[in-house]
This record gives C-alpha cells, sequence and structure tokens, in this order.
C-alpha cells in the first residue's frame, strides 16, 4: 500500500499529502506575512497563547522553544477562559485556524475586558471580523488549508517572528535553519520514496494495529503531543503522550505488571543534542520497562536551532500519521466526530434558548 | 475480595489502606505545620513549583486551584531545570518528599543561582541539609509515610498555606472545608463500607481489566492527572488523562475508529458547578464517542470551595487504585521498575566517573 502512491492518493481526497509535502515553504511563506504585520511596541510580563487543538499546539511548541531563552513566562490556554492574572502587561495571542472556535473567541473577549496587549491569528470567520472591528493587530493567514492542523507553519510562524518583533527573542535565523533542514527531510519522508529508505513509512509499518505511547523530552515535550495528536485525528488511533524525566516517576512501573504492555508501542522522540544523563535514563527505561512493550523505536531531532530540532520530530510524525491512514484505508482529513459533536452542541444550544 | 478486609491488609504490608484512610487528619495537621513556618514577606512577579512525581502533583493541582484567583502565574517544572524567565521576583517552591530527588535538587541550586525567592519542603534528605546550610524557608514534613505519593495533603498544604502567608490568596477556609468534606467521603470509601454502597470498590470493578482514561475540566485538569499517576503506581495499570474541552479537538475522532476502543474505559471528573455547556459537551461526548468504550463512568466532586472540588475527585481515585491493586493480588507500595532505574542510573554515572 505505501509504496502505491496512487492508491495512497486516491485515499487522500483533501490531498494532504501534498499540505504537509509543502510544510517547509509554508515556514518561509509564513514568515513573511509574519513580518508584514505592524507590530506595536510592547513590553510584557507575560506571555499567553489561546487556542484548541490544531491551533493550539502552536502554543505548546513555542513554550518548549521558549524555555530556556524568554525572560517572561509563556502559558497555554486550551480553554474558555484567561486566567485571572493575565492583564495589560500579559501579551495574548488568540489563534483559531477557522476563527470561528468558540472558545477561542470566548478568550479574545477576555483579552478585550482585561485591556491585553492582543495580537489575532486566523484565516476569515469572527475572529478577524471582531479584531478589525477592535483595532486589534492581526495576523491574516491563508484560508486554503484543508483542515486546521495542516496549518501549523501559520499558525506557528506569527508567534516566533511576534516574539522577535517585540525585543523577547531571536527567532529569524532559526526560521531560516528550520526551512534548510525541513527540506532535507521532505524527501526522505515523501510518498515517492520506497519504504526502503523512508522512516515515516517504516514507523507507520511498526504502529500499525498497537496503542502508540509517544516520548518527548526537554525541547520536545509538545513535540510528543503534537505526535498524538496527528495520530488521533488523521488515522483515528487512541494513544498518549509523555515527558522523561517525569514519566520515570509514575508510568515507568506500570509497564512491569500491567499486564497488557503489549498492546502497547513505544516512539521516543530523541533530541540530537541529549547529555549523557538523559542518553543513560532513556536507555535504560528501554531496558527495563519498554522491554515489556510490543515495539520501540526513536525519531532523532536534526539540526542547531531549537526550532529546526522540534519541527524536524513533529515532522516525522506528520508523515507517518498519514501513512498509518493509509495502511488502515481512510482518508485522514475528515473527523466526523468533531462534527457531530460541534452540531450536537449548537442544536442544545439553539433549544435552550428558544425555550 | 474487596470486602474480605483482612486479605486486602495482609497484601497491604506497607498499610496504605491507612495512611490513605488519614488524608483529611493530614490536611489539618499539615496545616499546622505550615502555619508554623516563618514566612518570608515577598512580592513575586511568578511563581514555579519544582517537583518530580507523587511531589510534582502538588504543583500541578496548586496551578488548578489558582487560575481563576491569583494575579501572577504559576508554573510547574518537573524537569532538572528552571526556565529562563525565574529571578528575584519568581517564588520557587521546591518539592520532594524524600529530600534527594536528583530533578529536584538540580532545580534547587538554579534557584539559588538566580536568586529566586526559595521555599524548600522535604521530610529529610540533602534538600532539608541544603536548605537549612543556604538559610532557606524550610517546610519540614513527617518522614513517616510510606511512599512520596501517600503524601500529598504534606506537599499541598504548604503551597496552599504559602500563597496566604505571602498575600496572593486565601487558602485556610477552603482548607478547613475541604477537611469537613473529605472526612464525610472518607466513611464511604473505605474498606470497611462493603462494595454495595462504597463508589470506589465500585469504580475498581469496573476499571479492573481495562486501559482506563481519565478525563478532567476547569477546576479538576491536574485531578485527572494524579487519578492517572495512582492508577501507574498503585496497580501498575497503563493509563492515560486528558481534559475537556480540549480532547475534543483530537482524541474524540480516535474513539470512532482507533478499531480497540472496547479495550478502554473512560473516568468523567465531573464537577459540581458546571454551566450548561460543560454539561451539555460532555454528555454530548459520552453519547458520540464514548459509547465505543467498554464503560464510562462519573466521579462528582463535593464541596463548595476549589480545593473540597479538588480533593474529593482525586480521593476517590486514591481509594480505587488501591482496590485495584488487591485485585490483581497486588501490595500497592513498591514501584521496583523506578527502584531498579535509579539504581542502574547511579551504577551507570558512577561507571563514567570512575573512568
Amino acid at each position: 500500500m505505501l509504496d502505491d502512491v496512487e492508491r495512497m492518493r486516491a485515499l487522500d481526497r483533501s490531498a494532504l499529502l501534498d499540505t504537509v509535502g509543502a510544510f517547509p515553504d509554508q515556514l518561509r511563506h509564513a514568515t513573511i506575512i509574519a513580518e508584514g504585520v505592524d507590530w506595536p511596541t510592547m513590553d510584557p510580563r507575560n506571555v499567553v497563547v489561546a487556542g484548541m487543538g490544531g491551533s493550539g499546539i502552536s502554543g505548546q511548541l513555542l513554550r518548549d522553544w521558549a524555555r530556556d531563552r524568554l525572560d517572561v513566562p509563556v502559558d497555554v490556554v486550551n480553554d474558555y477562559h484567561l486566567p485571572a492574572y493575565c492583564g495589560d502587561r500579559t501579551l495574548v495571542f488568540v489563534e483559531s485556524y477557522s476563527g470561528n472556535t468558540e472558545e477561542t473567541l470566548s478568550c479574545f473577549e477576555d483579552a478585550m475586558m482585561r485591556g491585553c496587549q492582543t495580537v489575532a491569528i486566523a484565516s476569515g470567520g469572527e475572529l478577524v471580523a471582531r479584531a478589525r472591528q477592535r483595532g486589534v493587530p492581526l495576523v491574516m493567514i491563508p484560508d486554503d488549508l484543508p483542515v486546521p492542523r495542516a496549518a501549523t507553519a501559520y499558525l506557528l510562524v506569527p508567534l516566533l517572528v511576534g516574539m522577535e518583533a517585540v525585543g523577547l527573542a531571536y527567532a529569524l535565523d532559526e526560521l531560516r535553519e528550520a526551512h534548510t533542514v525541513l527540506s532535507g527531510i521532505q524527501k526522505q519522508l515523501a510518498p515517492a520514496t520506497p519504504t526502503d529508505g523512508n522512516p515515516a513509512k517504516q514507523m507507520a509499518h511498526s504502529l500499525h494495529g498497537t496503542i502508540p505511547v509517544i516520548y518527548g523530552h526537554g525541547l520536545l515535550g509538545a513535540a510528543a503531543r503534537r505526535w498524538r495528536c496527528q495520530l488521533n485525528e488523521n488515522p483515528k488511533m487512541l494513544a498518549r503522550d509523555d515527558v522523561f524525566p517525569e514519566c520515570n516517576h509514575n508510568d515507568t512501573p506500570a509497564w512491569g505488571e500491567s499486564g497488557n504492555q503489549d498492546l502497547f508501542s513505544v516512539v521516543i522522540l530523541r533530541d540530537n543534542m541529549e547529555d549523557q544523563d538523559t542518553i543513560d535514563r532513556i536507555e535504560l527505561t528501554r531496558e527495563i520497562a519498554f522491554r515489556n512493550a510490543r515495539l520501540t523505536c526513536e525519531v532523532r531531532a536534526q539540526g542547531e536551532g531549537a526550532l529546526a530540532r522540534i519541527l524536524s520530530t513533529t515532522y516525522v510524525g506528520d508523515y507517518t500519521s498519514l501513512y498509518l491512514a493509509f495502511l488502515k484505508g481512510m482518508d485522514p482529513a475528515p473527523v466526523e466526530m468533531i462534527e457531530d459533536l460541534k452540531k450536537a452542541l449548537k442544536t442544545r444550544r439553539a433549544d435552550r434558548e428558544g425555550q
């Protein structure tokens, strides 16, 4: 199946393979868009990214990227309301690909009410309308991507460019490096590259029929989460993510006597700049705990800057999740249960309000 | 098994049933200890809790409790290093039950180097020695608890009392209420109460032999995580936690076509103060997605204050995890793989340093 490009393309009715293939170029395009924004002067004491699902994950990725360099904390809100501390010294990025995510619109109203330094990121919808109406700086991103989770470049890059624009951190050099590194990897992962030399296709074969658990560490915690979400949404697999060293304090003993460990597969995201203690910890956890898993595989970060290292691991996950969908004979794009749920919620609310 | 108290006690060689039974009284005792500390004057711009596993979870619980009331952000570090933003306006709680957790000791050194406003919480070990040596405020907690995860009252309460002592939030009234509410619940959950009227025993029977997924929301996100960690460590079960509404944006569609959904059970932590939108969302997710799970059960928060509501859900999890261990014929206390890993790490490091 995975070496039959025509069959995969027939399943892939929204052409996610093409969108994912264009990710390196999207990084560059998104940089141009974000640099074109008229960034206001800001002096925040803390940064918050509000967004859900495919939009919210970019906030988590930013948080990992920022941890060792920003002199203010970055928080991520995947919910209806901003925390109480948000005020006029908080820089709030409000992100919704469609512009119509109700949780995110609620956070936008919170940000307005509390006088936060707000930036909106969306491709259209209500968020764009409200940002324009309130004179809030707006990053307009392309509206032709098939699903929000395929818009990560456009949802993440404005946060990074924003960090540089407001003087919190340098990001542009890392964006350039990430483009170069990912362009190189892309050829290896693409559908035209046969399974033999294609790590994403190999990984898909390994994980097929298992319950994947993705472990990150350090820079790669949100990367593990991104992997998990892509496995949830593209091939519709139940999956889990966790991080070293915290997992060694609770998850690890369950690998001994859970009784169902061989249903699970393990993917470890490895940094290319690990210290010897981390290497030992991961190797020993493999030996002691993960030996009971169906299988364990690893993905190695590439590049020098934090951004390239993060995205070089998530990129393998993006492709792997598509190949897993094809192995299951599925079109990866539709997420019917999310649509069903949104509709049912609207109906209930309308019924209540009509009473 | 679960109505044979003698058999359970025979398995429970560290008497975790007694320690968990004493939790309401530990809340009161821990309050007295923390009020006896000579809290310095502080004016932090942000708060960080550094700790791992059973110690670190108290930071996550604090974070949920603080979200709607604190005017500064609370961050939790389950790793070796503090984020770059930590400085002399950061209040850092460094928590390790044993006082010898290497990740936490590393964070303590970070906090010293960066001139953070630091408070140490431990029952002994190196952390106590270093705090005394550096004149760092210290909360000394009892050293006779069998495992760190049974010391939650002593690890959480000093954070709450600290919030009140430094003027960030009121906590003492909520601590009193939590004591009252949990004392009431305790009788229902205790081993002497037969399965018929004991929700924790019933839950243990339901979850036995499944892969539990615990869902929280709002105040109860870290509570879901605490449940998961207790299931990992006491009955050694692989498990997952997640939160509404974020789960509806990625995890939900996997419940449709994962193909292995009936291996999983669902536990939903319900607040007793949910708005109608949240009620609709959870009910509809049950109907649309979780109908494919083996089973779904719910735990309802009790009390008025945020603390009682959080702890009334985790308390059911603490007992349920013990009963699950007994159903598996296990002593819940030993976590051999964690001990094996720590030993192996030390050996490797000694080998390296000896070379």
